[in-house]
Parts: C-alpha cells; structure tokens; sequence
C-alpha cells in the first residue's frame, strides 16, 4: 500500500451530504467495512459498542424524529449505521458484563483480570473520573469513535462516500431506538449515526489549519 | 489497494507494550502519519485538536509522573504524541475562535456561519447537553479520537506499530504540560497519548466478539 494511495483516501472522504439512492454498496464491501468496526481497539479492549445497520424504511422514516442533521442520509444512503454504545450496566468497573468478557472473549488469566480489574477501576475513579453514568457513556462512545474513523477511512478506499452524524437529539432517538428497535435504552445509547453510499455532487474544497498549526515537536 | 491489503493492517495493529529502543521512525513516515490526523473529520470540521510529538529525553521524563500506562513507551518509543484537546474556551459556541475559524479556515459566507451557529448552539444546548466544561471536553475528545484511529490505522498500514495510551491522571499531566511544556491548561487538556515504533514481541493472538453479537441488520 503506498502513501500516495492512503493519502488519496483521506482526500476523497468528505462528509457526504446526499448519496445517489440509484447506487448500492454491495454487501460484501459493506460486511468489510463493519469487519474493519469489528476490529478497532477500545481502552482495555472492552469493545463497547454495537452497529444496527438499518436498511428497512420504515425504520429510517421513524429514525428521522429529532434527528435534523441526518434526513437526506435516511433517504438516500445506501447503508445506514447507528452505533450504540454501552452504558453503566456493562462497563461499571464491577460489572459481571466486564468479569466475564476478560475471561470468556479475552481468554485472561485469573491473575491477569485482578491486575486488570484493578486498573480499570483507577482509571473510573481517579485517572479520569468516571464517576456517573454520563461521564462514562461519553467514554465509551469516544472508544466507539475508533470504529468510526476506521469504517469511514476504509470506506474511502474503496472509493464509498460516508457522512458521519452527530445531528440528533438523543433523547428523542432514545424513545425510537426502545420502542422501534426493541433495544434496552437503560443499557445502550446512541452515540452517532453514520451513512455510507455514493455521491451525488462533488464536495467543496477541503479546508484545515496548516501543519503548523496543529502539530509541534518538541 | 485491496481488502486483503487493508484487512492485513487491522491485523497487524495491536496495543505494542515495547518497543525496539533501536529502531526509528523515519521523519517522512511520522509526517504522513501526522498528516492523516490533520486531514481527520471531526463535528462541523473544527478540529478540536493539537499533536505535541515529544522526543526530547527530559520532557519524556517528565511525563512518567501520573502516568502509570505510558512508562515502558516512554522510554522505547521511537515517537511519542500527546493529543490536546481544546476546552471551553476554544469550543463555546459563542468563542471568538469559532466564529474565526468558520470566516478564516473554512471560508463560509456569512449566511452559512449564521446556520451553523445556530446548529452549533443546538448541539451544545440541547441535543446533546454540552452545558458544562467537563461535557464540551468529553465530546471534544470524541472528536480526537477520529484522528488517533487513523494515525493508528494508517501507521500499521505502514509497518509501524502503535499504543494509544489512556493510563495517565489528567490532573497530573495538566501540571506537566503547563510547567514543563508551557501549554495553558485552561485552554487545552490531554486527551490521549498514543506512543509509535517497532516492535520488540510479537502480540498475543487478537480477541474479539464475533461479528453476530456486534452487528445487527434491520
């Protein structure tokens, strides 16, 4: 893999405000882009997340309310993703969620998860004080915000369009996802949306600070 | 470039705990990992973030303190980067930084900046309750997370092993990067740091739930 193709990847992501509903990612290519999800670390590697990938239209029309950022994606991206994210109910330090998942999908040592557990529970209550439950959804969903940049970023090489979308009330997104989608909203949040497709106009310029802007050796 | 190609990256990515003290970075590589951070997305494209690449020994010194993950890296990395996230002070929706960089950075007319203002507040005052310093630097720090997958990804799709490293007090870092490294805290916090190089080991073999219980079709 060269540079020079990477770097044509991160100039032909953009966030993709219409897809042309006439072209369908294929469902290989689609498989390998939630695969590249799948893969993505997460601090500890507790993997805190879950996709729905939402392609019934009912289920697209009921997930425009309160969602203002994300309307013309629902009606025309050929796939569409919700990343719910894990809530206290899983991830509290002492959860049997966290216990089991070192020892049943990590395969650790006993000796192993006390010395992790451990850790993991500094980090909670001092390191970075995540001391309620919102503080520690909005840690998970930066975990979940790995998978992201990776879907999107595979995405773009192979040469699909994607919109990320944080354009939602998640209250209101909250009431849908229980009632629509059965899902436990005590248990799952939704931390961001993301479509993918293909494009129908060409984007705009690309805009950053320069290098010396955002980068310093020291 | 292709599936299988990609695919090998994700594989090859892995948490290195060690790295061989002797073998470097080349300048040219570090720069393009670099340079996929800068292309990044994040909310409305404000890039809420500022890389500090720490090579001198002393400062790296210095940054042992309160940082119990980072120890190992910091001695055998052949690069090491602190990712600042900016706080309330760059983010409020009102902050002259905002209004700044929509005119000068992003080029938008003034209608745009007008709407997106509007949908900016929104996204503080409602949707997603950014109304406090801690809330606006969590989701700030979402945003940073997109461009640490992508230095990640891209930096194995180049042979390079990483570490993303959460293991440090925020408080204690802040003292650090404000005395030793002169950065105002007020401003900018420590989000993260992730530590690049070559591997001494090889990893364990790589755990993750399998694709049914991460994904959902609907």
């Amino acid at each position: 893999m060269t540079k020079q193709e990477i770097l044509k990847a991160f100039q032909f992501r953009h966030a993709c405000k219409e897809f042309d509903p006439s072209k369908k990612v294929t469902k290989d290519d689609m498989d390998f882009i939630l695969e590249t999800a799948r893969l993505s670390p997460s601090s500890f590697g507790f993997e805190p997340w879950h996709f729905i990938v939402v392609q019934d239209a009912e289920l697209r029309e009921k997930l425009k309310n309160g969602a203002w950022g994300a309307t013309k994606k629902l009606e025309t991206a050929s796939h569409y993703v919700v990343c719910l994210t894990m809530k206290s109910h899983f991830l509290k330090h002492d959860s049997p969620y966290i216990k089991d998942f070192m020892k049943n999908v990590q395969h650790l040592s006993d000796d192993v998860i006390e010395l992790r557990s451990k850790f993991y529970r500094e980090l909670q209550q001092s390191d970075f004080d995540l001391s309620d439950d919102r503080k520690l959804f909005d840690w998970a969903t930066k975990q979940s915000y790995i998978p992201l940049a990776n879907m999107m970023t595979v995405a773009a090489m192979l040469g699909i369009d994607s919109c990320p979308i944080e354009g939602f009330k998640q209250a209101e997104t909250d009431v849908v996802l229980q009632k629509d989608f059965g899902i436990d909203t005590t248990q799952y949040g939704a931390s961001y949306m993301v479509a993918f497709g293909y494009r129908v106009n060409e984007p705009k310029v690309k805009t950053r600070r320069p290098t010396e802007e955002v980068v310093t050796w020291r």
